[in-house]
């Protein structure tokens, strides 16, 4: 990252000092570009949002409009300030940050080149781009860590556990098209599968419930499992992150081997056998 | 299964072949063959479903007709060749799997032989057995993980919180029934039992609700209560899938000074420091 | 228990015998006996449930009626043979299973006693009572079980954690009813707080729901947070039986102090000092 | 604490007995205070909550109003006499706990000088300021509890959770305003992100639901994802309170052999058999 960030020796003294605030967090003027970057995105995002409120378009439209072009005018400027600095344009273009970054400017140019009344819903898919700006803050979570690790670990689990949800779900969706049909409200299998995941995930809308004897005990079934199954899921992470939690003890490592991980009363390396110094501290286990 | 798939030494060389392929993973023909088997039965079962909308029957019910008829054939097809290059034809044919290889071709025959215009009803419980297909699935899930060993091992203590939870829905449901009785909705204890497991698994359709204020009371507590209980199960299962990761480290013990619970990639003890043996197979911790 | 089972010296045989039979759970005839007493209190409610469904009650009030007095019958009899048989008749009168054994068979007689065809509440009530039978299927649950244990265990965390729930829900409900007020179904404060435990239990019925942007607002957060804060329960749970998982340790007591629960890996008795014996065998880690 | 309590030489003896009455608990008048001081909290609470049912205002109003007055009255000395005795009084009238007492006393002050028939909105506000009076009950949870510092030390994780599932719901919201639009309820994103709570913590009114094939697809995909997101808090929590447990027996350390981990209430360390000292205090455990 250092070595990314110091580029080319032929650079300009100003490409690499823009690339320092830009692109990098360690300076103070890095980290404040960052905050300044996500106070905007913010700000843009929420404009999105309640511009959608009918009553405040009516009256603060136009305000609107004008603060979205500012931030469209920033971004723009941001994303062509990113192309001139990176070290490798072409790279960034294609990232996925690099994609966010266009597609969060590019919809205020589209609906200044396409405008038209009548075309309702093409605005409205639009304004959705927008909101992908939001995605430009993923980039502040720090992506190492532990809590996707843990979640990493246990997907191949967590696969397992949906691949059988799913066929209980369209097993109970059958049942249930059959045995209340049409007339109550399950027009179709895939309404019946809709039905089935509102029920076992214990959300119950009640836009749809069963009106039979049957199709009553059946749902009862259906929410006494979704009730106990999510159990499941829990219980695998939980073990996954104990497990992450543990792995303090990668403070201790290995003078010989540089092996990490040893538990707390070992006496000798696990890898290649050699003694372990003792535990520094007792920090090392909070 | 090695054994199995060997079969007698007289059988044709075709059979033997064939069994490779239809029963066998280990081959490259034997993953293609179940490969094109799971995309024909999500694809058949896919069919089955949405022929149940109303708008795409009318549209393309002609062409998904075809299609059943296709995969029919395809099942059928397979369903024979099971029995031909089994080593123990009787006994597949009456396992679960027959069973469910058998249910998901029988009701297209069944309507092709008893067809009937005023017969919605069975037809639509025929097109039911159809959707057993994706039972199939099933094989194709390692049967000995990890998962269904901790669900296992904690069976009895989920059967005795199910058996509690069961005695508090009764008699709640029983409370709730002379509270609010049938004037506001709860026309039975039976539909009683049915709102109590939809308040006490936190679905909440809304389709029954209390308007007493006791009834609301004992609402609140019933719900308070659904909330606190899904802890146990959940707590059941973490702390056996807890264990369960713990024994797969259990079973490496140190020859010289005896202490278990090596990790599985160490080499060498952590306590004495003398060489562990190799872990005896990899499987072991998947 | 053994001891009270035996009783006094001078009980007739035929006393002894019973008193095996009835409280005891060692001999096959026990056994027996608590098997036909368990179907019997599970015909008996189920016959209650089921008598309150309309179409049901019509067709075959008569015979349930029949089955009512003769489940009353086989339980006056247990009751009469429980105090009879019993070493201190008086204690068991007093007990809770003997107070659940009188209010399972006194409703039927008290219908008896005090008919009436305009007292159809107090017939409600009355039935309200058989229910209680199924509360004498509790006997049949190992009271020293390990759920149990992790329960009281957590039991203060848990009262401290309802305790601070109840506080955010008194005062959300208070401010939903200022925002919401009357006109939006939140007509008092108990009924707010009836409609902030079936939103933060995440039952979420929609028989009251919030109008108001700012009421949307805070409905939502108490939505979130009710979904957060169920971590808690569950995490205290968790950590309990893990800890009573733990417990197996129990296995290993020291032979000089008699103390349980050492740990597997211990030398030496933590209570009094004294050198422990080896584990016996692996399969106590189980 | 104690050195807080004790106060100035040069106190009068009243003071300092009042003192030790008010804000300790270590004596026996100290603790009668405090049960007393509870029971009028929550009886004044329960009074404000029963005055908003308007069957009970009718009826019972004027003797509510009297009860007011005296709780009013007994609030109003303690305000006083803690201003008195404290041995910093600004401190305390600036305090958490002592704005929670003056707002709790000052709204029927309030309501007494600024009467008026026309400003029911105004004393509906006043009315919830009262309610802050249940705030006092914060007073008797121990704050340097587990559970407290358990949440404390995954706040970071459970931030970045809550950060993330932000992300999600608002793009969520959006494609939901898209795709079903202010046709099926969805009148603005901001509504949309309301629907979006709803359904992603299982709440499910049922006020909003999607209409279109392909809101409903989504709509299930945001039902999944909520009900196993759920498992990542809990997943947390659960870890930090097992280490929590597990820290509380770190503490102690055999002086002979150094190993850590003894239970609190061991005397002799399991590894070496020497002699432990005795735990510093109880109150860790706690």
């Amino acid at each position: 990252m250092k070595k990314e960030l110091a580029g080319n020796d032929h650079d300009s003294p100003l490409k690499k000092k823009l690339r320092e605030v830009i692109f990098g967090t360690e300076t103070p003027a890095g980290r404040w570009f960052d905050l300044a970057l996500i106070v905007c995105i913010v700000l843009s995002v929420a404009l999105v949002y309640i511009d959608t409120v009918a009553s405040i378009h009516h009256q603060y439209g136009e305000l609107i409009y004008l603060f979205e072009w500012l931030f469209t005018v920033i971004f723009t400027v941001e994303y062509g300030l990113r192309l001139y600095c990176s070290t490798n344009p072409l790279r960034y273009c294609f990232s996925f940050y690099g994609i966010v970054d266009l597609l969060s400017i590019l919809p205020s140019y589209l609906a200044l080149f396409f405008p038209g009344a009548n075309m309702t819903l093409v605005i409205r898919v639009l304004r959705l781009f927008r909101i992908f700006r939001v995605l430009k803050l993923l980039r502040y979570l720090s992506e190492g860590n532990m809590l996707l690790r843990a979640m990493m670990q246990s997907s191949r689990k967590v696969f397992i556990f949906f691949f059988s949800v799913s066929l209980i779900i369209m097993v109970l969706s059958a049942v249930m098209y059959v045995i209340e049909g049409p007339e109550n409200g399950f027009t179709s299998i895939p309404k019946s599968v809709y039905w089935t995941i509102v029920t076992i995930t214990t959300v119950g809308y009640g836009d749809i419930t069963p009106q039979t004897s049957l199709g009553q005990a059946i749902a009862a079934f259906t929410m006494l499992l979704g009730y106990s199954i999510i159990a499941i899921p829990t219980g695998i992470l939980t073990a996954e992150i104990g497990q992450e939690i543990g792995r303090n003890r990668d403070l201790r490592r290995c003078a010989n081997c540089l092996k990490k991980g040893h538990e707390l009363n070992a006496n000798y390396c696990d890898n290649c056998g050699s003694e372990l110094e003792a535990p520094l501290s007792e920090s090392t286990s909070k």
